[in-house]
């Protein structure tokens, strides 16, 4: 009952500084998307993606969680506006971030120069769905070679997601993943959800994740 | 510090239970290996293909630990000697198996009756590194697609492993993965740690996994 009780007591500690994360946010003109997956499905490929395509057009930092290394960073710093890169290998939960590890990150940033904050949460399926960052929206990547069980295996982060993104469509001729199966296991947990098919590879079907980011963004600020 | 202090608790508690695992193992002369990787590397491809590869010659049951779902059982049940699913989505820690679990799923299992127990751990490459099961081998399941920089970001699941698995060798053509650069993060963290070089889908390679889980047990078996 201990262990249970002080777990309590984390989570609504956290979901305090993630609401003053937002406020903090909101006050700057901030849109932040959590971004979530398993190792290796292809976070920081987005992200670079994403900072390319928006160039000119939005100014975007990034926050980069990991246990350990700063080998993401090291990729985005180019062309993010701002990096902070958060390793967890450490802190009480390292095998997520948390609203705490992004109010640090925060203060390190000019926020009046960014539209968007993307940040890339630590490659896990499990832990990351317990903790709210104080992001707008929270996105999902299951890549095509994790297979398409995934939902039903690790449903709560399918449950909260506003979109799940499955990547690596270029490898659909390779791999055995059933996409109408996959998309009604999510349907099924999660109706809300946006589904986008993308290889970050390739660039196929990213056109319509770049129109949902428009998108939200702009429905964030007509709504404040 | 209270948090650390209970996590402390927790760690050395699960010790204590992990070694009462080993000692009941060892009386029965079963044979226990923890398989870790991020979710859809290829635990239960690897599981498969062993129980398959082995029948007739080693009586083998797996524990398969997953947040949600008995998937995973059910694939394995038909060859397994026994099965048991272990479901994490309630417990105190649902990012990994814990020695306790183990516990309960061998008071299930006929022990006389079995040689080796497959334990394909929750989909996780960082929990599972902090919690011993009672096990005698701990291997790691790394694949092609997730990328060569895994142990580089989650180094502690790797310096713990007897024997790292590259998996998906068959997807060599169709991703970017170094495999000389992984083998130096590997041998750089883990000198010890033997590498296998596997396709879990082809067949590749798995001759050498199947006389390592052998010469692991007759080595254990002499050491008694």
């Amino acid at each position: 009952m201990k262990r249970i009780e002080v777990i309590q007591n984390i989570l609504e500690a956290n979901e305090t500084i993630a609401n003053r994360n937002q406020q903090l946010l909101d006050k700057h003109n901030v849109f932040a998307i959590n971004i979530m997956s398993s190792p290796g499905a292809g976070k920081t490929s987005l992200v670079l993606r994403t900072l390319a395509k928006m160039k000119g057009r939005l100014d975007i930092a990034v926050i980069e969680g990991d246990v350990a290394s700063t080998v993401d960073a090291e990729k985005v710093q180019s062309e993010a506006k701002a990096v902070v890169q958060i390793n967890t290998r450490n802190m009480p939960e390292s095998c997520s971030l948390m609203a705490a590890m992004i109010e640090s990150a925060l203060k390190d940033m000019p926020l009046d120069n960014i539209d968007l904050i993307l940040i890339e949460n630590v490659g896990n399926l499990i832990c990351p769905s317990e903790f709210t960052l104080g992001e707008h929206k929270r996105v999902v990547i299951s890549s095509l070679p994790e297979g398409d069980d995934k939902p039903i295996k690790y449903p709560l982060i399918f449950i909260d997601a506003d979109a799940v993104i499955i990547n690596k469509m270029d490898l659909l001729p390779h791999v055995d993943f059933d996409i109408a199966a996959f998309r009604r296991s999510i349907t099924g947990l999660n109706p809300k959800a946006e589904i986008f098919q993308i290889s970050c590879k390739t660039g196929e079907g990213i056109e319509k994740w770049y129109s949902w980011i428009l998108g939200q963004i702009e429905a964030d600020a007509a709504g404040q």
